[in-house]
């Protein structure tokens, strides 16, 4: 039988809220109710100063820590919350002090209202008609859950990648309902360069023709063939060169001469194909799409006409911004971006470059100096959120 | 009527040669008999001493300079070579000086034998059943070429990217057939990440329904979508980071405010997609894999143990290799392995590392210190071949 590790939340169980009333999104699309998926793990302090939320990334969900159950049978290992390095009892951001909160964002595909959900109007899956959403529609969406929730500040908001992209939102939309705003491996806007990737994967799947205009659900078929080459793009961008250098250089798989065919015959040809083959089974095509579309669009400067310092002029939250050395998707370079941006406004901002390897990845990993600066933060907020310590009123 | 510019070699013709022998492969693979078609500028003297070999890259050809004759009705304009900048009267590879020969290379789809040219076996285009090709094998028919037209030694063999590791490939294989060896932006192999874009591109095209395992001639369809997407990453990492953001920014395309739609909505999408449209129209998809794996076998080091110093302690030839500062796909130290290399062999080499902005697109581009380096190290070998020059003797 698994036993969950020490430091693990254990068994955790995903709870639904229905949000029985009309979502306006920024895209001028609608919903006329949804629903969100989400987890919690520790306990919410009497005055309720102690709970944290954490925003996912591209294909991240609401399972952030512990286990799932699973049937008999079935390897319960496997179900491990993809940010549990982090979240638990003793972790960085410590389950024994402070209540987590996460959810599995609108337009997503593992819960939460989305493409694959189905449309009251139609009684079929919304596809194609589901709506764009975005980044700043989303926090609405959890302001949402947070009032469900009676949370009225969060002690902390965090996020990396996109998720980044949301806390940061959040400093911005609702600038008095949280204390501290953690922005990991993110950045104010994506590049061109950015765009151009997430272009070829949303062709990749647009132009395979079991897409079929994404209405795929009831064709007993998915974008398989574009779905996997969109995930093998996506990994080469999270993985830094150097990193794949030391992982697979020029290994050959399983063989030590070049049989000059078309299977694969560098490690690294079949590690990506496997990371391409194992997406397709587990994420929906349609949520792909909508979650690179979000990551396009974010751009909060561009309602500050172009000035980032000018959008973060409202900011009262204090920042712990992280960036990783070997990040070429969201490198440094944007972090200390919005580092600047926020202290131009005198925001009370942390800022931490992490030496390392292994590329946007990193932010999902155990490195030991991000585990340090991650405690080290938490720390100071959980001794905020103590019952004697005067909760800082924000400015 | 359209007229070709000053400095130009003007209307070109190409011409085809029959090798009626078989072609035995480094993959083992077997031709029974090719056929190169190539292009020639210039005059070769009287002791056949100022002949230059062009190598092309991964979807270039033998047209290098010069314009095509057209049907009337068509643009003349559009049928400029290749690499037109560089080579001509006057220009920094001097056709009033040189004599200019330039080959697509077998497996190529523009005339020389290759996969959508009819197997003599079965009376069939090849398809799937067309060898793998590699760099070794390309030099050995460039050597046959040589033959034919009687060139003995080359003045300079000239390469850019793929064609790069071709012109080193010359001096590792035939040492005394060149006095110069022009590397430019190119590397001594690829790395996991080069590989890893390599596979992706390779999986797009041959996951796409319409590749029929290879034998779409008879299908009157090809893999134009897998095609497509191949050719949008590529040209992402053609580009520099730093160039796209320049050239595009996150500029919209035709408007000024979002739609929210899957409808290209920043420029950049616009300018991949209609580089990958084109590129479909132009290209054969089998020439793309085998082009392909030709640069991923690449790597002289691992038949020396691993060595690249002992793989060039032949090398004959003087070098100049040229590298660019924003190429990340072949970056600058990918070129100092390769100066090293052969420093440690006391070959004289110069090495030039231009500062741009254009990415590994800059080797095709009239930059300024790049055609002086150009220009000066060809004229230097330009002085060498006249009759009164003591043409130097390979050690």
């Amino acid at each position: 039988m698994f036993v969950p590790p020490d430091h693990s939340v254990g068994i955790v169980t995903p709870k639904t809220v229905v949000f029985d009333e009309p979502l306006e999104l920024e895209s001028k699309g609608r919903l006329e109710s949804y629903q969100l998926v989400y987890e919690t793990y520790g306990t919410l302090n009497s005055n309720k100063s102690n709970a944290v939320l954490i925003c996912h990334a591209l294909s991240g969900d609401h399972h952030v820590a512990g286990y799932h159950a699973v049937e008999s049978g079935q390897d319960q290992s496997k179900t491990k919350g993809w940010w549990d390095t982090m979240i638990g009892p003793g972790k960085p951001i410590d389950t024994n002090r402070f209540y987590v909160v996460s959810s599995n964002n609108v337009g997503g595909c593992n819960g939460s209202t989305g493409p694959s959900s189905t449309n009251p109007n139609t009684n079929k899956p919304y596809g194609p008609d589901f709506p764009i959403v975005t980044v700043a529609d989303w926090v609405r969406t959890q302001a949402k859950l947070s009032d469900h929730l009676g949370i009225e500040q969060w002690a902390a908001v965090v996020g990396g990648s996109l998720g980044g992209m949301q806390a940061l939102q959040w400093s911005i939309t609702f600038p008095d309902r949280l204390r501290h705003c953690l922005v990991i491996a993110s950045a104010p806007k994506l590049n061109a360069q950015n765009i151009g990737f997430n272009d070829v994967a949303r062709q990749a799947i647009r132009t395979d023709p079991d897409f079929h205009n994404g209405n795929y659900y009831n064709q007993h078929t998915s974008p398989a063939r574009g779905m996997r080459v969109a995930r093998m793009i996506g990994h080469i961008t999270y993985l830094s060169e150097d990193m794949m250098g030391l992982k697979f250089g020029r290994d050959l798989r399983k063989k030590s001469k070049f049989d000059y065919e078309f299977t694969p015959e560098f490690e690294v040809e079949s590690y990506l194909r496997h990371q391409g083959d194992r997406f397709v089974n587990r994420f929906d095509a349609n949520t792909y799409l909508l979650m690179t579309k979000a990551l396009d669009y974010f751009d909060p400067a561009d309602e500050a006409a172009g000035s980032l310092t000018k959008a973060l002029d409202q900011v009262k939250a204090d920042f712990l911004v992280v960036s990783f050395t070997s990040d070429w998707r969201f490198s440094p370079e944007r972090s200390r971006e919005i580092v600047r941006a926020l202290q131009s406004n005198r925001v009370n901002v942390s800022y931490s470059e992490i030496q390392c390897d292994q590329g946007h990845d990193s932010f999902l990993l155990e490195i030991k100096d991000y585990m340090a600066v991650m405690q080290s933060y938490m720390n100071r907020i959980a001794n905020e959120c103590l019952p004697n310590h005067h909760v800082k009123a924000n400015k």
